[in-house]
């Protein structure tokens, strides 16, 4: 590929909105434009790292057996209606109305999409297990896309279904996908990526993992213990903490805290040694029914986990209104609450055994001074809603647990029968009679993993490619190119290199040294091959490495077993 | 890959809904399950096939310097507003609203996003000419979907786009792309296709070529000269016709005709020689404005092309209903027809000086006999608006035409700047002046070219699948699979096959050897390898070729070769 004809300009002022090093670089590098909000074209570059990490992600899924299909972008509304997700699901999902005024949706995942293809068509348990998986378009309308190819709404995607007769069976093939799936990064050359628990979210089912590349950027928060490995996303991790120490109760006492509203006014307010002797109410509403309030109480010193709460009231939940309710913002108690049957209350672990603490007193400006639960009020049940924090146990070895931020680069859910139950798929098992099977289902987004990888190994100069996934292996880079022998020279290695199935792209502007040097450490290609009349002098060629910044010179009719072999122990080193 | 697990259940019976060869057996073969109305699933056979489709159409655009990228399947109103397709385009276009209540479509063509990526990217003459392209899926809400693959509603698609500085630089280019177009169809294994004049329809531009697959359940005419290989679509079609005889004129007299309304009852009614003695009035409506009607005069033999006429009033038309206007139907004529601003009338070429003709009075019951072009009515301009029919001369060579059905597989279309003015693209050339690029857009639907190859190379038994896109080379057929000796020794063939690069698929269910060469014949794979008790007694394995049917016996050592030469025997036919 000749650079002068590349649609994409480079330039060498950093976009204004861009707000991650890789969305800067790859604008900068003209590796794609934006269409709309959270909508790119990609470049040929671009898109030939996408086409390389799809096909090493081909390759992995083919490896453990899975059968690549095609589903549609466009499902007619039944599909999504059998399984529930028609009405579940909210605006990321886009529906629209066909010219014969029909509702159809843009598949999101294609759980539906996979069980319509399965059902009547897989009859006997001898078919089982089988994975089913394609590589396509997807369109989630998100609310906040931002940062480039991170969070998009139209997006590229692996996804993955297979299909079990015993839970058993699908743990096996879990764990093999699991395997596949930290090839697939270390081949598209990710380092510094973990594995940890999650929540299956919307898709159903129980157990679930996510691929998080640890970086700062990232919008996922991680709960880590280094001592033992355990490692979970902040949505369902959860930790161990400290017995609370003994003390005697003291008399309940009704005091006036006038405006002090927040735990930290109530503190000061009341002196208190620190938060986590008062009681925090937090309270959310059932989304599409603001009159349903969900009320949790939890050790002030402790955040509500919105995910794990979720989980438990088995609703979407949003931030309350109290406008509809009897609670009084600021001063809510669980002594003396009045029963209400439009309030569930939720109480945290935390607040088992709690004595002398602070509670609202359901009265403008009053709480209850040493509170203590088992006297002044009663719990039957508690839950865990509450959010890890830094520095507290691991509840596995009891180290202190750290958090950091990731990007979720890939995802694997054990779905159950969810699918297979609600859209009737029945399988004939060895005696004749039908199960569901049990289903798994496996992500990967093309171009988050391309944006995670600019994101991970990019220097002050611009992208730095993994070679297995880099859209040219070699940068030839001949100085002064209208002089004749230069041009000769440089256009028969051009032609040797292609011949060689080594990927080149040619600068064949006329423009200086640097300017070419600057383009190709932008564009991260990993190889610099530069022809000039000093180095032709000499019969060699000099080449230099982008990532190492390695510089060395290699005779001309050696540079392409040089070549082979840098790439060959390049892609070696990611596996 | 293992049969028993291949998700997609054979069949012996044809669906009952299938009206085309190639769309019964890939429904019968396991290829493909409808989600919904022209929406379908491919299964693992299919999309391998599309694959290598892929990857051929990928291989000729890239030695034609074309630059794969990826355009989105949502694009913004906006983006078609500034090209007037948002409106001009019918309901083919799906329309929908995003969560913030912006008007977004699912991409048909992505004329808009090329110019897009191309306008501000590239700003100099010295940059073009250049070719972008990409293979994606697109979704178009066609009124009727059939046939399979072959007439769809959501489809993959490689869609090109080239920009130059000259039209002379724009047809040296298109060239280019209409040699590689053959190349593509003819390495894809298509035998019986043509390429042929066609219009540009909603592309806009004028020169435009068709890839048809000569068939006779294609649903395009296509008129050819056998002498000197004149084609072109019906659509753009003419022809020479013999000259009108000449006659003395006779008086003109209205008749009373009843209910003679069609031109058949006419000719009955007043015992004419044939339909050529009458004029025939067509009318239509302008779309979206029924008050507005098309009046076209044609001599009765003929029939209007809409495609033609379309050209001619420049808007789409639409069959007509008569009830706003003041025409009588079944007696319209234009001797004495009352002038109506909401009247166009086209008279076609076939109406200058004809005489003695039937013509209706515009009065119920009656007609104008003897009625003479110039005498009676007097018309100032014609059009070509005829269909071309099977005899008339052909206009370059005067040989008899003949009109065969195609599908269209491929098109190319010379664009002009339609696209870059409406869009102010503007490129500087030499001399610091900015002008318009020229384009050129070219495309491939991938399913349409599966389906039409097996359209046209499947036989009584099944598919037929050419060497270079089959899904597998070769079925891999063992008689008496849970024989121990049998089992082992076919594992070790598979094994030594795909170790080779040889792509197998292995028929291990333990069912009758008829039962298995019928789904290898119905699945259409190239080479059947069968292992038997008898064979291996003398070390041997059995060919037998899909297609010619040929058999013979091979020695197991020298499989390998035997079979690699096969297959590149096969794909060298095709080029």
């Amino acid at each position: 590929m000749l650079i002068s004809k590349l649609v994409g300009e480079r330039s060498k002022t950093t976009p204004s909105d861009a707000q991650f090093t890789s969305h800067a670089f790859m604008l900068r590098a003209g590796f794609m434009k934006q269409v709309s909000n959270g909508i790119w074209t990609l470049t040929m570059p671009a898109k030939r790292i996408a086409n390389k990490i799809e096909t090493i992600i081909r390759e992995e899924m083919d490896l453990i057996e899975g059968q690549e299909c095609l589903f549609p972008v466009v499902l007619p509304r039944d599909l999504l209606e059998e399984s529930g997700r028609y009405e579940s699901i909210g605006l990321e999902l886009v529906r629209f109305k066909d010219r014969n005024n029909r509702d159809n949706v843009l598949g999101m995942t294609h759980e539906e999409a996979a069980v319509h293809l399965a059902r009547n068509t897989v009859s006997s348990y001898q078919q089982l297990p089988f994975m089913i998986y394609q590589i396509q378009a997807k369109f989630r309308d998100e609310a906040r896309s931002r940062g480039g190819l991170i969070r998009v709404r139209e997006f590229t995607m692996k996804d993955a279904y297979s299909f079990h007769e015993t839970q058993e069976d699908l743990e096996k093939y879990y764990k093999r996908v699991y395997d596949s799936y930290i090839k697939i990064f270390k081949r598209i050359g990710m380092k510094n990526f973990i594995v940890v628990q999650s929540d299956s979210g919307m898709m159903g089912g129980s157990i679930a993992h996510e691929y998080m590349l640890l970086t700062p950027i990232g919008e996922d928060s991680i709960v880590i213990c280094n001592n033992c490995g355990y490692k979970s996303n902040m949505e369902v991790a959860i930790s161990k903490r400290d017995e609370i120490e003994d003390e005697d109760l003291q008399p309940i006492e009704k005091v006036y805290t006038g405006d002090a509203k927040e735990i930290s006014e109530v503190v000061e307010n009341l002196k208190l040694k620190d938060n986590s002797k008062t009681l925090k109410a937090v309270v959310f509403n059932i989304k599409g029914d603001l009159k349903a309030n969900v009320l949790c109480f939890i050790r002030g010193d402790l955040e509500v986990n919105e995910a794990k709460l979720k989980k438990i009231v088995k609703k979407d939940i949003v931030p309350a209104s109290l406008e509809d309710s009897n609670l009084i913002a600021g001063n809510i108690g669980p002594v003396g609450l009045k029963e209400d049957k439009n309030l569930i209350i939720v109480y945290d672990n935390s607040v088992k055994g709690l004595k002398n603490v602070v509670v609202g007193a359901n009265e403008n400006e009053y709480h209850f001074i040493n509170a203590c639960e088992g006297r002044d009020f009663v719990i039957d049940k508690t839950y865990d809603i509450s959010k890890v924090q830094a520095g507290e146990k691991c509840s596995v070895c009891g180290s202190p647990l750290s958090i950091e931020n990731g990007i979720e680069i890939g995802n694997i859910f054990q779905l159950g029968t969810r699918y297979t139950e609600t859209m009737n798929m029945n399988v004939l098992d060895k005696t004749g009679k039908t199960f569901h099977p049990i289903m798994g289902c496996y992500g990967i987004g093309v171009g988050r993993a391309m944006a995670s990888v600019a994101e991970e190994k990019s220097d002050d100069f611009g992208l730095v490619w993994p070679m297995s996934i880099a859209p040219w292996h070699v940068y030839l880079c001949p100085i002064k190119f209208n002089d004749a022998e230069i041009h000769a020279k440089t256009l028969e290695i051009y032609k040797t290199l292609n011949e060689n199935g080594i990927e080149v792209l040619l600068d064949d502007r006329d423009v200086s040294p640097g300017f070419k040097f600057a383009d190709c450490d932008l564009m991260g290609i990993p190889i610099r091959v530069v022809v000039s009349k000093k180095l032709l002098e000499k019969n060699e060629l000099e080449i230099q490495l982008r990532e190492t910044k390695e510089r060395f010179n290699v005779p001309i009719n050696s540079i392409v077993p040089k070549i082979r072999q840098i790439i060959e122990d390049s892609i070696k080193t990611n596996d």
